[in-house]
């Protein structure tokens, strides 16, 4: 039996649906041997954790209730009263995740899950991977850090998972009206085919659902204008479509797969092409004007590098490229033959070429994930690593 | 560190290539932390040890040596003189095996690696689990055996490992032709879904390189015969094409992706659809007959099907189909849209649809694995349990 002592910070709309998944999960889990004990939850004030770590954990009811409160807006601090748990509260936050971390390091080690979307988790992070214990992540944050903290948090790779990280992420609006799916297994594969010697030589993915979808569009022959603004009218895009147009999201999830591949680089060093010219940015003009004046000076540029394309055989994507001494975001001309040239709607898709996969790459593909499906994959990687918490042989 | 004492047993292309990838990857694992020990190996006849499979290994030099014997066709039986290592032969093999097994079984567990081709494994595979040690397998065979003994050997699934078992495999003469991939990580996938609690309720795919080059060339509009006759030219089909054409290749692989869904069925109860009738089989007609006057005889029933499905806006494709309630394998329509569709030439593609992936299906494509990759999936899938050969910090 393995049992796993769970520390969950951020209690948005991943972190709850991950507490809602471990619980409805239950019976499965049981089944395979398994026991996800919580013994602490975070969100950015607050902390709520059990007086004894080494043995107890939340009830499931209680975790419920914990949600509630996360989704009414409440505050962890209104249960300082009833007893049942330990209420921390700014710097004592910090203190007791090490605490527990601590605790934990003599036996089992601590799991500490990061479904934050802040960038203030990776010192935490760290030292919890330097007591023994293990990290899941969905929050990029840490990953996407200068490479000082970055080689800190991955220096014992075993010790951290981050599948949802590199998931092709829908914005939650447009999650909500595709009904997408599970995340697409891209840092798993990654990974078995790097540590079985393989050596991957170019990713090319088209990682950004919104864009997926609006560069399919003008490709059916709908300016790209018309097609922005109805994508935002249909929610498909951020509240500002330039947040999507821009690419620093794609940049992002690049640099994620770069320094998989061993790129030691830092996101202001990739090219990322954005879909305005800096004069159209959120600085200099406001969002209506943008909507309706710049936009449409737009649509003649991205219509002839379409033609242009067509006239080669090509179809224009929105794609991250990632080669040996190259990690670029922006448009790029593939073959209309090819796995990113036949994408059609919101999905998303990533070619892999390595030795072994040199001519034909390996294709994964399917929709960008949601709240829901992101914690499906934190909660894959926590029971990726449940042999680190089952007792070897010799010590059982 | 962890040390994984291997027992490889089957040394033909597949053996032979992972004690290659292993001496290759050395330097790469020890940046990782592991050591790949190999303690011993066997053939169909005869197995060598090292004397202590506690402590000791055999050196890189003899593994390469073991390599050249099978490759020149000898026998390990004449390493007998030479000191080196312990040799057995016929039962010895096996009570062999048990012992190191169960010598292991204390400290850290053997992994015995199955790259056999043999369906007599299966026993000594269940009594290795039950003696705490892991199993990797690319032999098909064990998890294709009846229930009663696929059930003991599934019975500690964590260690069980078998992605090479899943992988869309060409015939050696196609796969050296194709200089083909490494193996899509369709089972790593389908266990990630399953145990983070996203039911797949339907897998669609195109598991055979030689029947997808065969229906995508004769939906180009040539006919059956011509395409079939022409792929054996190229050495595209098995020396008889009627292995392939009759489906009984796919229908293994089916049953290993229907039982990890769960399915609790037999290899005899998938419906099997085979390009040619009885009547036609090898039992009935030598090959020459068949090329010459059988195989003509099949084109206008297959160019009226395709016909008919191009009619509905729909291709037709030769797929293992695994429903809730159903386990088939045969020519089914397929949307011209879908990647299954789309698919051209000899790649594989596998189609997912969960609660998750409920409306656009997760999907895998890539070229089929010859012996060179499917070796590379049996090392990632021996990376992948490392975590069992780990002592725990309380171990430690």
């Amino acid at each position: 039996m393995a049992s796993i002592p769970l520390l969950l910070m951020g209690c948005g709309g991943v972190g709850r649906q991950l507490l809602h998944h471990v619980i409805s999960c239950r019976p499965l889990h049981s089944q395979q041997g398994v026991r996800l004990r919580v013994v602490g939850v975070c969100d950015s004030k607050s902390m709520v954790a059990i007086p004894d770590v080494l043995t107890s954990e939340f009830r499931d009811d209680f975790l419920l209730q914990l949600c509630e409160i996360k989704s009414n807006g409440s505050s962890f601090l209104d249960l300082t009263k009833t007893g049942e748990c330990q209420v921390y509260s700014g710097e004592e936050i910090g203190r007791k995740v090490i605490d527990v971390a601590t605790a934990l390091s003599s036996s089992s080690g601590l799991a500490l899950i990061d479904c934050s979307a802040s960038s203030e988790t990776i010192g935490l992070l760290s030292q919890v991977i330097n007591l023994d214990g293990c990290v899941v992540l969905a929050n990029k944050k840490p990953l996407t850090s200068p490479l000082e903290y970055y080689d800190k948090l991955v220096s014992q790779p075993r010790r951290l998972r981050h599948e949802s990280t590199g998931y092709p992420f829908l914005n939650a609006h447009v999650a909500l009206l595709y009904k997408v799916g599970a995340g697409l297994p891209v840092i798993a594969t990654i990974n078995r085919m790097l540590s079985s010697g393989d050596p991957i030589n170019r990713i090319i993915g088209s990682l950004s659902g919104t864009l997926g979808y609006v560069m399919s569009e003008v490709e059916g022959g709908r300016p790209f204008s018309e097609v922005v603004t109805s994508a935002k009218k249909l929610g498909f895009t951020e509240p500002d479509p330039r947040d999507d147009l821009g690419g620093m999201d794609v940049a992002r999830k690049a640099l994620i797969l770069a320094r998989l591949l061993g790129h030691r680089i830092e996101l202001d060093s990739i090219k990322v092409e954005s879909l305005y010219p800096e004069k159209m940015g959120p600085a200099n003009i406001p969002l209506d004007e943008f909507l309706a004046n710049g936009l449409p000076l737009l649509d003649e540029a991205i219509q002839k590098r379409i033609e242009s394309a067509a006239s080669n055989g090509n179809v224009l994507r929105y794609v991250c490229l990632i080669e040996e001494s190259r990690c670029e975001v922006g448009l790029q001309e593939v073959s209309k033959d090819s796995a990113l040239g036949r994408l059609q709607g919101s999905d998303n898709v990533v070619e892999i070429y390595s030795r072994c996969y040199s001519k034909q790459p390996l294709v994964i593909q399917g929709a960008g994930a949601g709240n829901d499906t992101t914690a499906v994959g934190v909660l894959a990687d926590i029971l990726d690593i449940q042999d680190m918490f089952r007792h070897s042989p010799s010590a059982a």
